[in-house]
């Protein structure tokens, strides 16, 4: 208890950090690269040079000098102007690193969303009454890639690990985000135009500022431009009082109308609500998933035996009332959770499948490479373990099934990395923390946070509700311990103080071992002491005859303490988005005259995982369709059937664009093709095999090319020659 | 236009009953057995008998008669009484129809409800802060129950029907509630206890009123009978006033403190709240998913090739803040919905797929029944709607598909009927409308609701937004139709009555046929008319300059229609504990000394599908468990391994009481044996062979009679003496 209360006051403390590693996703940190370092110097020299050229130039025209001397040096001036142009271009491409594999991330970016939203990957909620932000539909393709998700999420996670999977209510009532502190320091910081009242982040206007500054304005002096990033990693530290020094020192206004902007002031990011009809239970949808399970640590424990490790596991709807949405999918007010409570013993935390990650290699991103303005590194994970870099093994073993779980799902691995947090960034209780972030046209973004939280929720929530989450761990032998023993004397206290004898016993009780054996020291050399009683507010005068303060030796039977807990947290709709970003491309058309769009999401993500299309518009051809229907059906494998009489290269092209990969064509009624996606090969196979083939290869029990070796490859001039 | 806002404007007329359809869950009706109503009858004539007997023994006492005319008389007394008690104990077994399969309701539901909270199915949410009515969480086990559910939903009914899956928020705003009409009319009726303010279901009180008094007040006459059944049969229709008076008649007071109740009044039952910084858009937490569904209609009809039929569905989280929750899992704060929208054209709704449910016989309980106090009947699907009981094939379609979901999720056939909605119950838009009811020891609880809504919802989105949510049938050669044609001349409205004209204009352009030929005869004969416009509160005088009304002859090429949406709405959780309640049942231990609990989930529903316990601890049988456990986990069977020492009967116990099927002993390390959990018997299978039988006998490729006949039966004495 003692431990308890003393946690609960350390954790106000820090107010603007405390909710670091519980607000996830937040930050887009700018990272400095040192090319981009190395031209804007160029630039400022050249700027210099070509200013002192100019002079020359001048100097000899007014001179009327040799007409000779003054040729050379427009010539060189020229000269110097086109070199200047040329780091120009050098430093736009670098400094806003607006191109992905060679094309402008805008453009793609348009061409990406335009597609998702014309096939109902998702669109804006409530559209047909102009929407509200931050709130977005999965249609039927991006729900059945979200259901894909997840369903592989519990294959991964909660199967393989025999996870204790539970789902709890959104509706939370507000003594669980009391204790778990949401009520009072889940807020970001807002400002108001003074003139309209719209509401704006702060951070996010100063980030808007700064990033347009640096990637526009090429004449930034290369200290501005570090003052500037340096601006940007420290945004999320920021006091209401630095943001707002920031934002008037800057010139900020409002976006829209240009009116001055009010000091930021914090606004708590919870949908509130009020639960029963007489409205004296105020309630909140829960902001995060997490603390359904710990306010369940006892009986899970119970359940899995009472033994440690275990985890659990929950997926679900979580809800933040953004001040200002924006980035499609990867800020919104309602999103699905995917989240994991490992607790471990605090003096035990290897993992008994360590061993199978350890050679694992990756791009990590370790605190020291960020704070020396390094790139990020290819580590073996469990190198990173065995040099300190990781904390322990089983927040390394996490790292590497989420390594695993993205790569598998399409996630490119050159463009994810495990970024470690500045300690600027955790909360004070937290051992380590670790982002899986994925490059997308939007920057790296913080998509899985992995953090060891130490015994921060479960002390929290025993200290409030006054049920002891904890668990025991028994000796084989009684082991003798040193315990200090603290006896108010309740009659003394009573006849002394009267009414506040209880917080005054309170006190005593609390006292840690270092301040109950000055107490003891100083009743025994003057007979009182002065008692500070923060309850009270003022100090008391204890007595010799009113307290004992001894040390006893006792035998203890088992350890009782409060278990670690290490969580790995997923945004499955940044996941998601970032996926659709990695799997997009385009190509020409069999004709040269189209960009046609693809998605190349592997088998166990594809919405649809096959298509079955009659060459031609034909009764015995359809009664085939229809009979390798029935069987897909039977075997739970989703598919489309197309019995329209459209070209079939247009099938297949409407159907890429789903990401569907693989569609099988009648064209005789004996065997059919079926046509991988993005190798555009095809195979014939028997009607009857066709099934479980495609099973086969949706389940992961064989690969496409394990299947192109088994069956005859085909080649067609007819579906060909319409791609 | 025209016709969207005369239903706009019927749809508030009746008040009460407006929202019968979308209040899916809400009534528990009670039904009058003609075996009852026969013993009520019997009883009261036996207590008139008993009456005038007693008079004449108290007349033969007082007149001092012939002593053996008194005995008599006292001995045929006595007789009659006995005959009365004896009727008595038949009226208490039959009324309150107390007892389930032999033993009492009350005793099953408590051991049920000890199982399915001592071993974490559910719990009561928050409980280390007291809870909150109405919230539960799923534990592991209820939690693998709720994925296999909905797991089992999406292949039976997206993926075989190729439904169009989407996934929308939980927080909505406003507007759309507005236009669905749940902002003002989706309330129960309250009523407050006058001096404590608590709350209270006004209908509830009555409901337990009389349902108290037909179980417990034996002396009731057939007639009050009569009228509380009937109160308990409308209570659903009654208005705030005779809810009221029915309260005060009965003499019903709050049923803590006794004291003195409020008049009812209406409570909205969304969850509120405020979405965004500046608190200007108001919005609920969801109280159903179907309007997702409904205002995304015009983007899903193109994605289906602009053809109908075609159904969508959405799986998601609902919230209705109860006044009162009880009854557990069956009225609830929170719930999962799984609702299927299948838009139709109303002309045509054949389905395609009727042939395959045509056959089907099961238990429906028709409104003709339902009203002449007659009992549910045995009917085959193809007859009920042949004779016009179930309005149309796709109704009947899907209440067969809802009947094999739920038996093959482990609902008893007996305890599962269909209920058709009186008249009285269902909105006046409606066509027809069917409850899947299961009989639990709560009663009948309404778990589905399979309605055909007409045409409302998507009018009244259309209406709201503006947005025209129609399909449209092309016709093969344009067909020719009289239209009325209604041209108001702006210039002269305008000049006639300036900032009104356009007002004016509306009004005269919404006539429907009748108005406006009135219109057109009053103006040929008389020059002008006197025009009502709604909209100003006034009539106006329109002269023959003003409008020309015609009827032109039209070719028309397509039709323009409103779908009808008929609507399977599933309560996941209602189902779920019903399926508890069909799943479980207590046996005998072997030794006699015990009654063990066990759910008898088929294999698509257990929450685990099988466990491996090595017979004895031994470092060769924990090997063989481990391989086997690799295996399952590598096929995706979710599973448990046990390598504690406690005895094998014991870890049977267990298991049997998670509803886990089947159990893999480890016994050699060559073969293991593998018991089925309800019948105990055993088959020898070869250790790779394991998880493939365990994963074809789960996915229901194989019944377990399948395998018994492949596998050599095993009977150990061992197992045995220890179950």
């Amino acid at each position: 208890m003692q431990f308890l209360s003393s946690s609960s006051r350390c954790y106000l403390s820090p107010p603007s950090s405390a909710f670091t590693l519980r607000r996830l996703f937040t930050s887009l940190r700018a990272t400095m690269g040192s090319s981009e370092e190395l031209l804007r110097k160029t630039l400022a020299e050249k700027l210099t040079v070509i200013e002192s050229q100019g002079n020359i130039v001048r100097d000899l025209k007014s001179s009327a000098s040799d007409k000779s001397a003054l040729d050379e040096a427009i010539k060189t001036l020229n000269a110097l102007k086109l070199e200047k142009s040329s780091i120009e271009q050098q430093l736009l491409a670098s400094s806003s690193s607006s191109n992905v594999g060679g094309v402008n991330k805008e453009v793609f970016r348009k061409n990406l969303v335009n597609t998702l939203e014309r096939r109902l990957f998702y669109i804006p909620s409530f559209k047909i009454y102009s929407g509200v932000a931050g709130l977005y539909d999965y249609g039927p393709p991006g729900c059945a890639v979200k259901s894909n998700v997840l369903a592989f999420w519990r294959q991964h996670f909660v199967l393989e690990e025999n996870m204790l999977e539970v789902d709890c209510p959104c509706v939370t009532p507000e003594v669980v985000l009391k204790a778990s502190g949401h009520v009072d320091k889940f807020t970001d910081l807002m400002v108001k135009d003074e003139k309209t009242g719209t509401c704006y982040r702060a951070d996010h206007l100063l980030k808007d500022f700064c990033k347009e500054k640096l990637e526009k304005d090429l004449s930034l002096s290369v200290e501005k431009v570090q003052e500037l990033k340096h601006v940007l990693a420290m945004l999320d530290d920021f006091s209401p009082e630095q943001l707002g020094s920031k934002i008037k020192e800057y010139g900020i206004v409002a976006p829209e109308t240009k009116n001055a902007l009010s000091d930021p002031y914090p606004f708590n990011l919870m949908f509130q609500t009020s639960i029963g009809p007489s409205g004296t239970i105020p309630g909140y949808m829960r902001p995060e998933t997490a603390q359904g399970i710990f306010v369940n640590f006892k009986d899970l424990y119970y359940y899995n035996g009472s033994k440690l490790p275990f985890a659990a596991a929950q997926i679900g709807q979580a809800f933040r009332n953004e001040i200002s949405p924006r980035q499609g999918l990867l800020r919104v007010r309602e999103f699905t959770l995917a989240e994991i409570e490992h607790f471990v013993d605090p003096e035990d935390k290897s993992h008994p499948k360590y061993s199978e990650v350890v050679d694992l290699e990756f791009l990590m991103y370790p605190r020291e490479e960020q704070m020396t303005g390094k790139d990020a590194v290819n580590l073996r994970l469990g190198d990173a373990v065995s040099n300190g870099t990781v904390n322990n093994e089983t927040l390394a073993y996490f790292i590497g099934r989420v390594y695993l779980f993205l790569t598998q799902l399409g996630i490119s691995k050159e463009r994810l990395r495990f970024r470690q947090h500045l300690a600027n960034e955790m909360a004070h209780y937290a051992a380590d923390c670790w982002d899986a972030e994925i490059e997308c046209s939007y920057g790296w973004i913080e998509c899985v946070g992995i953090a060891d939280r130490s015994a921060y929720d479960l002390r929290a929530h025993s200290e409030k509700s006054g049920t002891p989450l904890v668990a025991h761990e028994k000796f084989s032998a009684p082991k003798e311990v040193e315990k200090l023993v603290i006896t108010p004397v309740k009659k003394e206290l009573g006849l002394a103080f009267k009414g506040n004898q209880k917080k005054i016993v309170e006190a005593l009780e609390a006292m840690d071992e270092k301040e109950a054996m000055e107490v003891k020291a100083a009743l025994e050399s003057k007979g009182e002491v002065e008692f500070q009683v923060c309850t009270l507010g003022k100090a008391v005068t204890i007595k010799s005859n009113m307290v004992s303060v001894s040390k006893e030796i006792k035998k203890e039977h088992q350890r009782v303490f409060t278990p670690s807990v290490i969580e790995p947290s997923f945004g499955i709709g940044r996941i998601i988005y970032c996926l659709f970003e990695h799997s997009f491309y385009t190509r020409k058309s069999k004709a040269g005259d189209e960009e046609l769009n693809v998605f190349r999401f592997p088998p166990v993500v594809a919405p649809i995982k096959c298509t079955v299309f009659p060459l031609v518009q034909n009764s015995k051809y359809e009664a085939v369709a229809k009979q390798i229907s029935r069987s897909l059906t039977a075997a739970g494998i989703s598919h489309k059937i197309d019995i329209t009489g459209t070209s079939i290269g247009k099938r297949y092209a409407r159907t890429d664009e789903l990401g569907v990969p693989f569609a099988i064509t009648v064209d005789t009624t004996t065997t059919v093709t079926i046509r991988e996606r993005d190798s555009k090969d095809q195979i014939r196979v028997e009607i009857e095999k066709v099934a479980g083939v495609v099973k086969d290869v949706t389940d992961g029990v064989r690969t496409w090319p394990d299947i192109q070796w088994e069956y005859p490859a085909h080649s067609s001039t007819v579906t060909d020659a319409d791609e």
